[in-house]
């Protein structure tokens, strides 16, 4: 197993080559030509960087194809000292691959991940009828399993970074019932500076509720409500220690260095119990975050130009 | 009309001698040898305190017996310059009196403040059966003019505090229907530094919504709420150039020191196009304010330090 | 004192003839022509309603000129078995008058109800400098007092129906400083069914908190929200057994026939220990209820189909 | 493929036999000796149902360690007609097995799906130390592979169904690193009468929220929090056909028969674009549903008397 040195940066992804994470990861500028080392699941991808044998993680974080997303929050959540630092988006692309000389009438069996599989169904009814599905235990495994035939199938649904790795038949593209499908990645390192803000900026949270009451999920949103925060994920996950406790994975709008985030943030740790802040971070689709002006930095500053006025027995200007 | 000096304070009051803003501002033990300045009505006692005719001024804010509470609302919102440093409970307890010599089987008819009239209705209907009402200026003019002839009665409701003005024959005390009725003042000066916090205090606002659309008013509220503050005073006064505009009179529980208040006034700053703090001063009946400890100064400062050590990079403590 | 007939109706309200209450008695149509009862205060004319010797009772209760408008919130709180069935505008304009032959140059004093005084006080200063107030106990009683000589005044400032029930010189119309300044009243029977919905309604209630804990007011004033019903007043009062109680006096815009109205009231019951509904009734200024339409009747019985279909085991249509 | 009859049933279920999904159908009583078709993913369970193939079909929904909770839910979303009917838990324990004979130190290579693997890092790393993994499609696909040779290891990580259906050696038991991990299943239906209440139920929903605009999601939310309803479950799940939309997998304690269950879901109609309700069902924990006694049946009911007398101009009793 690599270790993260000085001159050579260390990445670590589910792999093996050619999994839609390999693509997330090919989206990283600054990881051209550095180590890349695959590894079996996301729990060994944020150990490796905990533990500093790598510099950073690439994690499907949400609608993914690979499986492992409420893997992946539970992972964050508790493992102490990582940031989110980037967001990458990979459409959920699938091909239909072969060895070499196949073509599609010759295939009556298709090797696939479950998951893969269930997304690619209206196409296989249409243009592989009375096929047979061949369970394959990841987007890569299956194209290697019809390859060198461990597995009985003709061909296989595979990740469209496979044809970089392999010597294939490339049968068909695009045959994923959804062609709008993405897959959301995170890139995770040890705790650092957020990167700086570019105004369309994305905030991760994890965030424990005081007490089961109704009306407390309530007031916790509501300090991203009246600071004028959208928010763009929002998900309950039981706490495991045992059921009826739960966490909230959050995705704000905005950066840390906003002042309505950082006073979010502040406000939420006075209520919760638990706040885990997983980063701020450019975001992917690079949309420009939108806000009620009142909200702007500004205002804060306003406000507290004002306070001090009135804490000083000055009439406000 | 006397004149604020250095030597001697001036406070102006609603007069006559007598009345229950007297009782009031004889409970300010600063105001004690001073000059007493009597007017007809609020809007010449802030008129005083603006102009520097008055040091302060002690007026009716709410439940008043006197009227007028809601202009003494509209003089404070559109009088600017002027804080509330101290709250003053009066019990509205009345007085049955006359000239001296009178009995109460003399009495016929009984000069009375209407305000003041309808809250004796129960003891007046037992205990002076039969009589007719003669309508008086006020608590006090009710006696002097039984006392001098001017009005066509035998005996007046008035205030306790005639007695210690006018030598009259107290026919019966405590003749209110309501004997837990008090009616709270409070005590105006120019803009000057708060009093000191006190851990039972409350602070005064008049805030201005946004928009009329539904929820702008829970949205306000949420301000105080999101921050463990209760609202002992919320009244809607119509801006009143003209209907259908709001302002929002506030009495919240807490001192603009306390962390939790200083930071909902910022929020209610960004929120509103128009925010008056009139004051933070301790409250007359002495309650400790009570909230939740999520809410103390101590969780403000544990979520500034957790900030700033997000901003830095580092792990929080 | 009159007693309520089959054929004649008696409406109580706050004398002497010339007030304010008596010009919006002077707008109810169907009121011309029958019994006009004036009394003294507010508490004595609903206890007409109460008690059957009114058929109705015009009363101030908001922003009034007059005094007593907390007064008059209480005795609707604390009389069961009323209802209000309209409400109506009254312009807040004064008149000087005097004895036939006064010319304005010939005024030293100004005889004035206090509250009236303070609102009169920037045309005073421009237009009567030099003069001093002389208290009133009403704007009629001012008015009579000069003309008889119990005042020592040589105006008085009235409400402007005085110049039809006495001879009086006009000096001047309209001298309030604000010219928008209005009074708003209520017009009060006996519980009978609502006037019919107009779609420019207001419906007037009067609501007790659980308990003061922090949100609960939000939690309230969130039943109107979620239905998409706005308000247009809102005042909490003491509930007057002690210090600390609150009850709330609120406006919400729509009748008690429109199912959002009907829906929040319901959700209120439930959650407040005390709501008493004061009855829905015309707006005196005529302005349609604005919503927006997923709040409209069609859209709760639609919700109501889709119910029905779940509970019945079929899919929704 | 089976077809439904009258006389057996016939339930559909992510197989091979020896899943977690399995033994989710082993808890359905009447389930035992009827028709049990495995099936290669949800989608494919849910069509089976959809179409009339398959009488009802057992699918993971939460914490699942076979992946594909997301997907459940979108295909939940996407297919209608279905309704969930009960609720399975099955403990996350997974065993090592390997060919009969087998002893613990001659196992080098482990085969196991990834997630599993994923959460039996820690048995693995002190009881197995220096072995290398080996990828398997699934938790018994990883048996299988074993025994039959076609994967490259000595021994596999499995779901305890398996011994029921292969020849294995247990090596270990409960080697899973977190004891209390559980998953969660719902049995799913074509379009029925809701089991009957049973006081400890819950309720599922897929809401849409009207526009993104801060304040949308706390607004919905408010429609349980209004009416005392906790949730066990939220989960944004964006729409699928672009980035940016989103809607809201619920769980909410409680059943449709409820009062204030079914007054929320209506406000929930009646405020989103969209609300697919899924089911209401008895707990799997079998814990009884906890509320304020102000949100009870007997609440609802009184409010309505309360409303009709309103309506019918009576006082209320």
């Amino acid at each position: 197993m690599s270790t993260a040195s000085a001159g050579t940066r260390t990445y670590s992804y589910l792999g093996p080559a050619g999994t839609f994470t390999e693509a997330a990861l090919g989206q990283v500028r600054e990881a051209e030509g550095q180590n890349w080392h695959p590894v079996a699941n996301v729990g060994a991808a944020l150990d490796d960087v905990a533990s500093g044998r790598s510099d950073a993680a690439m994690i499907a974080i949400e609608n993914t194809v690979e499986g492992g997303v409420s893997s992946a929050q539970d992972a964050l959540a508790n493992t102490p000292g990582l940031r989110i630092i980037g967001e990458y988006l990979v459409p959920v692309s699938f091909v239909l691959v072969a060895p070499r000389g196949t073509t599609l009438d010759q295939v009556a069996e298709v090797a696939a991940h479950p998951v893969a599989y269930a997304q690619c169904l209206e196409w296989l009814g249409k243009n592989v009828p009375g096929h047979s599905p061949v369970v394959a235990a990841s987007n890569v495994a299956s194209a290697i399993g019809v390859l060198d035939g461990t597995l009985p199938a003709q061909a296989a649904i595979a990740a469209p970074g496979v044809v970089n790795h392999y010597d294939v038949e490339v049968l068909a593209e695009g045959i994923g019932d959804n062609p709008d499908a993405v897959t959301r990645f995170v890139l995770v390192t040890r705790t650092a500076l957020p990167p700086a803000r570019t105004g369309a900026d994305k905030t991760s949270l994890i965030v424990e509720l005081p007490k089961e009451v109704p009306g407390a999920l309530v007031d916790m949103l509501e300090q991203f409500a009246t600071r004028g925060i959208n928010l763009s994920l929002i998900q309950s996950r039981p706490i495991g220690d045992r059921l009826g406790r739960y966490r909230f994975v959050i995705d704000a709008d905005g950066h840390i260095a906003d002042e309505r985030m950082a006073d979010a943030l502040m406000g939420l740790k006075r209520f919760s119990p638990n706040v885990i802040y997983l980063g701020s971070y450019p975001r992917a689709d690079h949309e420009q975050n939108r806000y009620n002006p009142r909200y702007a930095d500004a205002s804060f500053a306003d406000a507290r130009d004002w306070l001090r006025d009135l804490l000083s027995g000055a009439d406000p200007a």
